[in-house]
Formats: structure tokens, sequence, C-alpha cells
């Protein structure tokens, strides 16, 4: 069992644990009654999670209030779910003292994570993801939020969890397409923080396809630590944490347009594979980690193209909806080299210009 | 002109202004833009206020993104007018780098404040009050929030305002029972923090019912004087900031219960009313004190029982549902003496017991 702590001024606690082990999850409950003495327990999660036995081994023999969300998944990441999340709370007759606790992938988080936020103006939020998407990314770091018919997470909150708990374990229930996926945010960590993570992950690719519980362990710390230290130096994404973005502005773009058939961790791998064509055009693309990428990406059987079905004007149109966009302009972030990212007078998210931008989504098809 | 600075250090700007005088609104629009210069500004305000005038003194010749929240008051204070303003803000394309003003009383600012929460994970909001209550209170101090079908504020999040402006001109235009019943939360601040101030009150009420410009600015600046003091001292009310809510926990239940028949101002009034009954059955009940407050609140026309219709058994189920209540059991905040809040080891709101708290619910019948 390994321990991250995040440290979070700005919160009441000032930081936060990360825990990480296989079979964490029939204690997790009990460590969650003893990190909060006294606080009522309001359990969020999906019937996905429901149906591969995670919830049972969470909640053991005792009794629980829990909102299942159904459908699973991006679907339900609506203004509407959270909001049917805090009226059960309110049913429930619970206060300012009690405490969410968020089971699932990434969706789960998000959305159990900004309900927390809005309850009584603010409740901790517990995050015990399940999938590898969650566990590499989602829920660390304190985005919550849900999308609007336009864009992704177009409303939320940052909220930072009181505690994070990774039972690596639980990813022995995903299906293949979603574990593979859920891999891109580790690989997105290692191309914008860690050349040696990148080459481990090309190194161990096989064992990681095996689900070997020694290597995911090491790829939950490892993405785990790189986010905290962004996370810890720019909470609320003024800067620095847009490099978490990288593959992201196309990525969101591609996964809306395409109705949400495309998994989160495929689209943000078309998303790379566009940043890539940006950085081409700009004179930083390194032949060598494109390919790595690329061969990386086919192991893991990710598109790496748009479906051919989504009009290239349609991604274009929701570029300029993004959240970091600055006047219709996104901003992108872009490598320097393997484990690096573009800093350009201290930004490290920079303006691309609409000719440039079309071509390297044209290049995605 | 007079600015109040409240300090806020875990705000990104770390505080902001209150700029109080009469004649100000013609020229906040020009202010905000010197504030946040290349902010696009979205605009939230409600009917009354359009018709009043005050939204075409705001925006003086120009042009502009308005959502309009109607009908007004209490009764649109629910997550699904929230929703619709930032879904109207979505449809602008507005990104992170929008600002929200809000124009108009409690509820707008309370809805538009939530609203700038939550779009984008948070963007700023200048808070422009035109009511006594909004002037005195709700404007200043970052609660925003909507009310749930079982709670009032059930959901929302702290948010402190980017910067304040106050006009006590706008307040010419409120019908004389709106205007009385803002003046209960400026009687409040004088009971809870400035004896002196709650003389001022006594000595001025009919200047102040003629709504004599000097008189209201006075009263402007106390407030937020007072507020900010507090605020600064508990941003997210772990505890000192309780008592701003004097009168609020059994007066947002009797609002809530009168289906908002009753206003803020008049539901507050018995809330301090059902306060003293408290007090007095716990040996600090003040004559002289009581006595006073209820002839100031007899000059300003307001209530002092809580409607016929409405049942007692009501009464007390909402109160098991406040935010702050413990394990069912409501915190009140509890006067000392004129000007001093009563702080029990440490704790400025103090459980009460069942059999105390409905003998005071029954005195006020």
């Amino acid at each position: 069992m390994q321990n991250i702590k995040v440290k979070i001024p700005a919160t009441p606690a000032g930081s936060y644990d990360i825990t990480v082990a296989g079979g964490l999850l029939p204690s997790v409950r009990a460590r969650i009654k003893e990190l909060f003495p006294g606080r009522n327990l309001f359990f969020v999660t999906d019937k996905n999670v429901v149906k591969a036995g995670h919830l049972k081994t969470l909640l053991g023999s005792g009794s629980a209030d829990v909102y299942t969300i159904d459908p699973p998944g991006e679907i339900s990441k609506m203004i509407e779910t959270a909001t049917a999340i805090v009226e059960a709370m309110e049913k429930c007759a619970l206060g300012r003292d009690c405490c969410v606790v968020a089971l699932g992938g990434g969706t789960v988080g998000d959305i159990a994570g900004f309900a927390a936020a809005i309850f009584k103006r603010g409740v901790p939020v517990v995050q015990v993801p399940t999938t590898t998407v969650s566990q590499a990314d989602s829920a660390v770091g304190g985005k919550t939020g849900v999308d609007s018919t336009l864009s992704k997470n177009a409303y939320g909150a940052f909220w930072h969890p009181a505690a994070v708990f990774i039972d690596v374990e639980t990813l022995q229930s995903l299906d293949s397409r979603q574990f593979n996926a859920g891999l891109v945010e580790s690989v997105k960590h290692a191309l914008i923080a860690d050349g040696e993570y990148f080459d481990f992950l090309l190194e161990n690719c096989d064992l990681l396809l095996k689900r070997k519980t020694d290597v995911l362990e090491t790829l939950a710390i490892k993405n785990c630590s790189i986010k905290a230290a962004v996370v810890e130096d720019d909470p609320t994404e003024k800067n620095r944490r847009r490099t978490l973005n990288y593959g992201h502005t196309i990525g969101h773009a591609v996964e809306s347009a395409s109705g949400f058939e495309l998994l989160h961790g495929e689209s943000v791998a078309i998303g790379i594979l566009g940043a890539f064509n940006i950085e081409q055009q700009l004179g930083l693309g390194d032949e060598k980690r494109i390919s790595q990428v690329r061969t990386l990406f086919e192991k893991l059987g990710l598109p790496a193209r748009i479906p051919a079905k989504i009009q290239k004007t349609e991604i274009i149109e929701m570029l300029k909806h993004d959240k970091k966009a600055i006047d219709g302009r996104p901003l992108f972030v872009l490598l320097e080299s393997c484990g690096k990212v573009l800093c350009e007078n201290g930004n490290w998210a920079v303006p691309v210009s609409p000719d440039i931008l079309e071509k390297a989504i044209e290049g995605l098809y």
C-alpha cells in the first residue's frame, strides 16, 4: 500500500491522501468512517459498477444511502443527474455534516463531485475510482462537472476530494475496450512530464494488457504523482495545469461530436494525434516519438482517425465553445519533446491560428 | 463615494471592493470594464428591475447579453433557473473569460452568483444590488444558491463577488413593503454587532422611511462593514459567520412554509422575535431591547406573528432540514445583549432542545 499526499492550501484541510493498493476496496468504508467520524455517508455509483459487484464489496453487510446513475456513462453526465442526486440527498434529510462517496469511473466521480460541491454549498467527497481513466486522471485533481448539449464539462466546480482510494483490482472487471481507452491518460502523463515513464509504458505494454497488479500499481502511483505535482502548483487551472489537457481540446470535441459513441480515452488518443499534427506544422514534431505513440495506440486497439460521419466543420465549431477558448480561439498544449511541454512567455497553452488548426483536423480523416 | 475592502485570502484576487454612493449606477458598466478589461459581460436581472428602469440605466446605449428572470422573486430561485442562465451563457459562446453582472435583489444575486460559480467551473460575478435586503446583506459575503422544494438555499456555492457596486438611489423604486422588509437585515446587523448602530436606527427611523440618501448611505456602509468583518474572519461559515444567521433559522422555515407569500425580511423579523422567545426561556432576554425591537418592527409595518394557516408542526419539521442542523437538531444564534452574540465554548451557534424550541414557536402565534 502506498500513500501520495496532495497539498492544496486553499482547501479547508490543506491536503488529501491518495491511497493505492490492490485489494483495498473491502476496507475503504471503515477507512472513510475513521477519517470522518460522525459524518453520514451518501454513496453515488452507476449500474455497471453495481453489476461488477464493487458496490457490494465497498458496503459490506451494512445498509447505506445510495444513488445509482442509470444509464451509466457520459450520456447521464448532465445537470439533471446532478440535480437528481442532490434532491435524493435532501430527501435523506442530510445536512452539511454528510460526506459523498463516489464509486465508479470518470462520469460517476465528476457528477458526484459536482453534487457534493453544490449540496448545502459544499460537503466533502471521497473518490473511489474503479476504471483506468478515473484512477489515472479524473479522481485526482478536483475537477468536477457535467456536460451541456454544446460542450463537455460546461458546468462544474473545482472541488478537491477529501481522500482518494485506488484499488487496482477493480480494473479486472472492465471490458478490454474500456480498460485500454483509459490507458491513454497514462500515455498523456508520460508525454507531458516524464520521458522515463513513457519508456516504461512502451516496455511493459504486454504485461499491462494482461492487467498485472504490480504494473497497475506502478501506473497508478506514477499517474497520481505526476498529476498531484501539477495540481499542487496550479489547483484552479490558471496556467500550468492546462498541460493536463494535452490532447483534450480536439479530444473533447470529437467525443461530443461522436455522440459519446467514442470513449473519452479513444477521443483523447485522436486528440493527441491531432496535437502532433499541429506540432509538425510548427516544426516541433519528433518523428520517433510520434511513431512510438502510434504503435502503442495500435497495440491498445485505439482509433487513429475521426469517424467519417463527423463533419470537419462541426469539430471546428465546437472548438470555439471550448472552455479554454479566448474570443473563440482555442488554446493548445503542445510538446517540445517527449516529457516536456512547450512553454511560451510563461504560458503553457498557446493560441493556434485557424489555418493550422484546420489542416491538423484534416490530417485526422 | 466610499469604498470598503473585503479581504478573502482564499479567492484568486484575495480581496474585493464594495463601492457605495447615491447615483452610482450610470457609471457602473464602465467601472466593470475598467476592472476586467477584455472580459465579455453577461447581465442577469429580473422583470421588476427592468420595469424600474435600472437595467437601462446600467447598460446605457450599448447592447448587451442579458438574461431576465421571470417571474421575479423567490419563486424562480430554483436550480432550473440557474440551469437556464448557464445554458443562455453557453449559447452566447462565452468562455472562462466572461464575467456575470447581477443587477437586482437577493434572488437575482443568489441565482446569478450560483450560475457564475458553476459556469465553466467558475467565472467572476459582480454584484449590483438594488434592494434594501441585497444591499445590506446578500450581495456581500459570497453566499450563492437556489432553493429545493424542501429547504431554502439547499444547493449553492460559496462564490465571492469580484466587486460590489451599491447605488442607494435604486432603493427609491421599491414599494414600501419591500423597502421596509429589507431593513430587517440592518436591524439584525445592529443586534449582533453594534449597539450604537442599533441606537442610530431607532433615532433615524423616520428619515429612513423617507429614504434620505445620506441616511441610506450610512446604512449601506455600516451594514457592509459589519458583514465584511465577519466574512473576512470566516468566509465559508465554519463558526463565527453563523452569527449572520441571527433570526434566519426560524425565518427561513416560515418563509418557505408561507409559500413565499411572506418576504424574506418579514420572515426574518418573525425569526428574530422567535430567537427572543428562546433567549427569554434561557434567561438571556433583555426586556428593554425586546420592546425597542418590537416598536421598530411595528413602525416598519412588519408582521410579529406566524400566519395562522401555517401549522406549528410544519415549521418544526422544516427546521430539521435546515442546513445548519446536526442530526436533525437545528443550531441557533442567540444574543447575550444588544450588539453581542452568545458564544458558548467557542461556538457561535448552539443547539436548542426540542421543548424550548416548541415553546418559542408557540409564542409566535
